[in-house]
């Protein structure tokens, strides 16, 4: 689900148990560095804005930020938010299962507005 | 092995059959966005060079950029330089082992020694 688009970059949601979004830049480019440097410095910002508001309405135990795309060579980065008792902690969500996850977290919906409410001020 | 050091930040080698850099800040910090603006602009700053430099200097299939900090609540941010051949490719180094890694890289030595020639420009 892609829940805010606009010309430079675009915001989707990744199912999971833990609250979990990808920033793709909506121009294609493999490397980070590749990208124009006011594209660059704009995604960081992007991408500082859901940790800032991961922290205050998750509370997680840790943020979480990975650019790969070996799969997809499109540039995106993940912000996650962690918890003691997710499924892979303290493994990346990527390593190991460590145990059955058993979070119960607040409605994602009000999360989202608020995130949007900060990303419109870019 | 640490490579660079100063007030802000110092980068170390993590030893791994690809090549792998981990940027410490010398102070710590939880989460990125508890870091001052200032030392997160550096912080990205030498992350984009050493991107930079391992495309030049390694030619790999695809950067890797990592912060996770479970297990060491220090934010470090991790670069790497992947390759097809490597033994996780296209999985995260965190993820499941595909193969036995075959690769044959330049030597390191000269690779710092570039690295630092531009990390100190900053």
């Amino acid at each position: 689900m892609i829940i805010y688009k606009n010309n430079d970059f675009y915001i989707e949601v990744h199912e999971s148990e833990i609250p979990w979004l990808k920033i793709f830049t909506t121009t294609q480019y493999k490397e980070l560095t590749h990208l124009p440097k006011p594209l660059r410095k704009k995604l960081y910002e992007v991408m500082e804005i859901i940790e800032e508001e991961m922290l205050k309405y998750y509370k997680p135990e840790k943020i979480n930020i990975a650019a790969f795309g070996n799969y997809l060579p499109h540039v995106h980065i993940h912000v996650m938010a962690r918890y003691k008792k997710d499924s892979y902690f303290p493994e990346p969500m990527w390593g190991k299962k460590q145990r059955e996850g058993l979070l119960d977290l607040p409605a994602a919906d009000l999360f989202y507005a608020q995130l949007l409410t900060k990303i419109n001020t870019l």
